[in-house]
């Protein structure tokens, strides 16, 4: 018998509403037509954008001081984007320090190294005490216990290839510099007060909708008005921010699935009962782990992902062993970030059953005996 | 009785493939896991990333010579892309042409400006004889009877506001520049010699797949391998050529989904077949215009656009009255671009079937009696 399918991707990665994705696909909003056939200046999808919006300010608690904007591109084309549209408010060139925490502050920070080339900005790096980024990057600066000679300080909420969780509840109100954040793989795992960042971008593909789609949560005032030419104007934030990411063609069914989740977090209790939900499931994972013989978690305690926990095999023998005996029980895709070496990884985000983190417990523990 | 529905829309767009994209939502390939909880770094992902890639050099004819890279973006974000990733290649300038045909010529007209000023590009411009775009550009240049003084000319294959179709067959091979074709609306409507381009490009949306994917057909030799810092790394044609489109998150949603259209199209016999199946579909439509006492179609007939031909109502009065008319009888989306005044349009792209062009037909005699 074919075991029940259980993938852990760490994204992309479903969600819970993939059936009304389907029904959307199928018949969009009792219209008898596809969402696939429908013009994006239709009606019915301005209102799904504008509810996009609106589900978003009221979720998550954002004031119209903020844009919220959708992007049809990746995360990572943000990563130079809110360099060259935002950067050009001032006269000088604008600093920004990096705050080094894994892969992906370091992938934000190369693209500012290309564009420092060109004049667009001033970089600087906060170093990480840790070359393997197994624990927290200094948090002095954003909780005003040191001063920071930069206009922007740029962090990552979550490093999904560490599983490194930044703990931005801790970041201070009323900073000096503006709060740059990569949210990608852990927004909306509970409440953020999002008063406290001048930029909050992410993908779309971890926990909300498919991958194609990036939104970006913009303090208003920081939207730079002076026109890049080397911004396309699709990609302009003040274009999009006007036009309500309609300056082109938006990938609108990504839109569409990012409603219907954000409808599910919604019924289901809001980003208090996320975080519940979310701390339960890393507790018990966390907890397998711990419980090992096998395999441990490598990053220390403050500093472990919630949506994202990596772990390791003493022995590498167990590495790929592990791997085989999970598929065979149908627990998927719980192999680490190709960068990080033989490292496994879970991603739990909003609406993974707690079902099935048991029957990841379940196999692990199982492996534990037979291995 | 809800009549049957059959939308019309000139992009987005739907195809015949919608079910084999739910089922791939359901279950992709037999796997029993949804697409959207696939990585992207799995076989069976980079299996279809090569399907798609062989899929379209197969079905079009396009040699090695040619990258095709699928990106997460719309269309339009090339306007200002392919000239801050090609136009580095030499050390002065380079100089583009823009034959004016459209509002879609003019989109990227005005990107190319944007780019003129800060020194990317030298742009001019080839007017047109009619300021509303009714007939056909200066085709000259394209079938070399006039030198042009220029490096590259930017053309539009088909211009959907208008509903123009440029007589692409007639371009004569090895011009002394780069012709690049915004193909976006008229892809795949029938046999396409690439080799007579330097540059296509296009977005999913019209007929291939979902919004929010854009595909370049590049001659690798136009490739800028000098890097340009203002192009994020995610959208260097450079960087993506080499990684097939997997630097960053592919929109892999939208790629399977072009996969299954273009398995369609061979199963259904490849361009040949569909440039037949295409011409039925717009010799019966202009036909039905043709013979109409209230429509008429504003384009000259060498000028006509298979995709999406436009008419327009003698009397303003027909306008919204027939929009009433179609809507009652399940005719969908044929309300004209938006920049085009009253105007109204059908979207005719691979897969839609006579039996709705014959039921559009039906409508439009419908109205004839009774308007």
């Amino acid at each position: 018998m074919t075991p029940q399918k259980r993938p852990f991707s760490s994204g992309p990665t479903g969600t819970p509403v993939t059936e009304s994705i389907i029904q959307s696909i199928r018949d969009f909003r009792g219209t008898g037509i596809s969402v696939l056939d429908f013009p994006h200046r239709e009606e019915l999808i301005l209102d799904r954008m504008k509810a996009f919006d609106s589900l978003m300010r009221r979720i998550v608690g954002i004031s119209d001081e903020y844009a919220i904007i959708p992007f049809s591109c990746g995360c990572s084309d943000h990563f130079n984007l809110w360099i060259t549209n935002v950067l050009r408010v001032g006269a000088r060139p604008r600093k920004i320090a990096y705050l080094r925490s894994g892969f992906w502050s370091d992938k934000a920070l190369a693209e500012a190294q290309r564009l420092e080339k060109v004049g667009e900005c001033e970089v600087s790096v906060i170093e990480h005490a840790d070359p393997q980024f197994r624990s927290l990057p200094d948090m002095s600066y954003l909780q005003m216990r040191r001063p920071l000679d930069a206009d922007f300080l740029y962090v990552v909420a979550n490093e999904t290839t560490q599983g490194v969780r930044l703990p931005y509840e801790t970041i201070t109100s009323n900073l000096p510099f503006h709060v740059v954040a990569d949210f990608s793989s852990c927004f909306l795992e509970g409440p953020l007060d999002v008063s406290k960042y001048g930029i909050i971008f992410l993908g779309a593909q971890k926990g909300l909708g498919p991958a194609g789609l990036s939104i970006v949560i913009i303090r208003r005032d920081l939207i730079g008005q002076k026109d890049n030419p080397h911004v396309p104007l699709s990609k302009s934030y003040a274009v999009q921010a006007k036009e309500g990411g309609l300056y082109n063609t938006p990938n609108f069914l990504a839109i569409e699935s990012v409603c219907l989740m954000l409808e599910w977090i919604e019924k289901h209790g809001g980003l208090t009962a996320m975080e519940a939900q979310s701390k339960e499931r890393a507790a018990y994972v966390y907890g397998a782990i711990g419980a090992s013989k096998r395999f441990y978690a490598p990053v220390v305690e403050a500093a472990r992902s919630r949506t994202n926990p990596v772990f390791c095999p003493y022995e590498l023998i167990h590495f790929e062993q592990f791997l085989s005996f999970c598929k065979e029980r149908g627990i998927e895709f719980v192999k680490g970030h190709r960068s990080a070496g033989n490292s496994l990884r879970l991603g739990l985000f909003n609406g993974k059953p707690m079902e099935s983190v048991y029957a990841f417990g379940k196999t692990l523990e199982e492996f534990e005996r037979t291995a």
